[in-house]
């Protein structure tokens, strides 16, 4: 950390705070310049809160200088770590494309769409059992009987599952019939719920939180990491902002700079990153473009008859020209895909 | 609903776009505009995702007209909710005071700070046995034994206990320590949570998330109230937006709209509306004079050691100076505290 | 600033950063910690780019410790500057009221208006007659015909006149009719007109721009008041956050910042900070409650008519009970009004 | 419009609205639903402020249907818009490089950086005479001298010249040197100076304001070509959000829904959108990816000496392979470079 004192601090001020830093265990190293004195603090900053150094007489401020997370961290793990899934890798040369419904809805919906997105190229099949719902109203998932449904789709066309667990209590349940754990955006800080999946080796899927910084997905991340699960992809879905034009806006950037910061896969998903069918497929290309290692997609037989996001799902049709169109794109930037 | 046809919209699309809307039970009526038609549905469009309307040819987009939330609406509800907890009562005249630790970290500071709020006017305890923190290496909280001691202070110091409830299966022990279960803003969004609260009929505060929208914490209160517990209050503790001279931007106007929209009771949190201790009395001023039925105030007898929040927390005495601070806004807009 | 070095930089890198600190005049004090070396620099930062330093090979990153205004600041004018203007003192004991419509729109609805907000007690008027508007098709203002009416109001109630000015050319027409020159939020970067009006000793009131910072909106006061005009007054206004319930978030919190950061005067505007005239006099009393040395209003004889702004504005009655209202606020916290 | 009637509305107020809209020149169309009754209001809504509404007896809120932008529509100018200067033509199937400092600093800097860009396949050389700077004591730029340097420039290497123009009384010299005039973010919605660039026909590029919505941007647009001149160009540059790790959030999907909106020609600017030399470059292939129709880039010969935004600038080698990698993906979506 360094501490900045204020402009008119004593040096009575400025010899308490250090020797209150150092009753810490830290050592402090004050630099005297000519409108503030700052102190540098050496030691593991991680576990305390910078802020509470400001109470002290004279303090101005405090800045970290490290970062709260460590092994979430490309410091620590300077190469590109690769998750494997039942023969599917992600993180290497090859983009991955993992596709299907928002919900699961019936067998028909299901398999008509996994027959789809396996023809036009998907590597992994999503579909939500357990669906988040920002109103009770609204349809909530087809819970336990979804789940045997992707199961009999995984066995029928060999793809392996992604799906969302959205409590503690039923991660167990759903580690038996998926693939791959997602943590949805809206939970991307419930915190047992990360705890919960640290426990077990599933890999994990943590999606952004729409009002998340980078810094607190990599934290989300360092949470599952921290309890033994090594397997953890992250997800950019789109953030909240002041525009309205779209659902969400997608964090492009957001994509460079994970791949600078972590070792850790990067999955885009222009889905919910942009919420309407018409832009998913240039913000696809865009987020391959950006050095994406893999997408995420809703697809749907019919759109309009979905019983959650059809507005931003992709006809069977539309998905295969995707993929196509995002191929060319891989290839340009030296990826398989 | 009103769904907005495309400028070049033709006649059959009109036409074909009406009866689908028919086809779902709605009724559909046409206004031929100069330059757009639009069409209004009537029925109800809760249940319903508006966008997936974008999806028909030849509409533009389609604008919600009723409020997705009908329990929590004042429409439906013009009196004012008073939410009784052991001879509190939060939502009346009176401005209730909650105060207390950001968590609870061992008898002596909970007892200290219990018998200092009490002396200095506050109402209800509150304090941290399971906390969310962003960190992973970040003390976790006491848990159960934190419960223990908010009984203690409870028997001891005649408050009633407000603590926060982090995932759905420690919903029944919280429920029998405290007597206000806390719904974290990281948390406002979990629905499973949401839902296993609204089985209870303990009296719930939700904190707002800090980057949803007014209308998604009506949401939340929704589905606690829609499974039966109508005892909910309401928290703005600030919101993210691009300002990082403050570590959120307390939305005071969330204040006059949420009394407007709603019936149930409005608290404020100027701890985590500024983050910063000196900006919590003029803020807790603020929030008074715009409305608030309450505040919850972070207190610590040595900020400077406190295992969380240290930097917005109060010691005794500034809180003390604040509930008289207070008091005399209270009088001026009519309300006793 | 500090200059924080990657993880692995080498000692080379490091000597190299300082050699390279200190050949543009200023002095390094490296400090060296476990994980990260950080480096210490000495001298006035304002003029340079912090972030530039990042380009040095193993630099992490830079951050400032010296605020980049300098005469807007507290530490170097610790007094609570006071503007005063033909008789009306801003920034003192008592809580300043400027009331008067959004645009002129003629002469009687601008004298109307001005007896209106007289008899209920405002002590400046406002109007507006060259506006900004965000559409080519909207009403543009009055223009010179609307200074002259102005100042025809000055004359017959005795106020001092509050009127915007968008084009550096126009400084000195306005100045002319005007007792503060108003720069709107808009224009808050525009740095052309910031020089102009500083180059003026007419009172400024600079609106904060719905999408700047506290410490830009400094920035903006630091343009004037170092071109020799030092009559500023800061306005918060409300800035643009994802929350749309309201037209603007009024950032409350501002308000105490600003007076805990520079000596200069804040005004409250809570007809823009909120955009809805139901919410303009509990936001009102709120302002005032957390420390805001005056108010700013929109008052409107007839809103339904008004050519701008019809929305936020008030009734000649209802500014009355807000003054009112808000005086016993002000009473409350310790001022006249 | 549509007007949105509250729960309890009675039939008297709806009444009452519908004959003021109608005594305003409108046709209203009431639809009666179950909960709400809605009224539909036909005519040219643009020149009236649809909240005004809000303001009668037994009205919820009032939702535009027309866009408020008609010159800057797709709907009224189904085909791309190609703008031509001096050879060059953006908006067409070619993706157009603008390219060269952020501050013209020196003949030598300029001359270098503008052989460097040719060189590398750049068709318009970009330099700031006048500079708007956050700070004034931060460089303002060479004014006069810096447009004669990029005169020569021009005259030299044959590229056409795009520099800022900051306030209306500038915009004849500027015009006498520049082949396009930039609109600053900063300056996005100064109307004086938008104005004044509308009665001038050399080519037009608006950078959107880092907190301005698309639809802001397009009556940006609005002002310039109502003014007369239609050869007007877009650029995204980032906007501002509540990440910081980096300058601003670049805004991927405006680019697809830009060139879904209007007809104009879209340029992204991944300099600013970014802040950080290092992401330049995967931004510039995602903006090409996604449908811009060209690139706006910071280039220095010594980026640490640069007087302004050095951090965000690439050296002249690096901005070679920009050039090279995103010709590649401009390719895979069937353009040229």
């Amino acid at each position: 950390m360094v501490i900045i004192m204020k402009h008119h601090a004593s040096s009575d001020e400025i010899q308490s705070v250090m020797q209150y830093v150092e009753s810490l265990g830290f050592k402090a190293h004050p630099v005297y310049g000519d409108e503030r004195t700052i102190i540098g603090v050496i030691g593991d900053e991680r576990p305390v809160e910078p802020e509470t150094f400001d109470l002290l007489p004279g303090v101005e401020r405090t800045m970290r200088v490290l970062h709260p997370f460590k092994l979430a961290s490309r410091d620590f793990h300077p190469e590109d770590s690769i998750v494997k899934i039942n023969g599917v890798s992600v993180g290497g040369n090859q983009v991955v494309v993992i596709a299907g419904p928002c919900s699961v809805e019936s067998r028909e919906q299901l398999m008509e769409t996994a027959a789809a997105v396996k023809e036009a190229g998907a590597h992994i099949l999503r579909g939500g059992a357990f669906k988040p719902r920002t109103s009770p109203y609204a349809f909530q998932g087809l819970g336990l009987k979804g789940l045997e449904l992707l199961r009999e789709a995984r066995e029928q066309y060999h793809l392996p599952i992604l799906t969302e667990v959205m409590s503690p209590q039923e991660v167990t349940l759903v580690a038996q019939y998926s693939d791959i754990l997602q943590i949805g955006a809206r939970n991307m800080q419930n915190f047992a719920l990360l705890h919960a999946v640290g426990e077990t080796q599933k890999p994990v899927l943590i999606k952004r939180g729409l009002m998340s910084t980078i810094e607190e997905l990599l934290m989300a991340a360092e949470y599952v990491l921290s309890h033994g699960n090594l397997r953890v992809m992250l997800c950019e879905r789109g953030i909240r902002t002041f525009e309205t034009a779209t659902r969400n806006t997608f964090d492009i950037n957001a994509i460079p700079v994970l791949k600078a910061m972590t070792h850790l896969p990067i999955i885009a998903d222009p889905s919910h990153g942009t919420g309407k069918w018409e832009y998913v497929t240039p913000i696809a290309r865009a987020a391959v473009a950006a050095g994406a290692d893999g997408l995420i997609i809703e697809v749907h037989p019919e759109p309009t008859k979905a019983l959650s996001d059809g507005a931003q799902s992709l006809k069977p049709e539309k998905f295969s020209s995707l993929v196509t169109e995002v191929r060319r794109v891989a290839e340009a930037v030296g990826r398989t895909m």
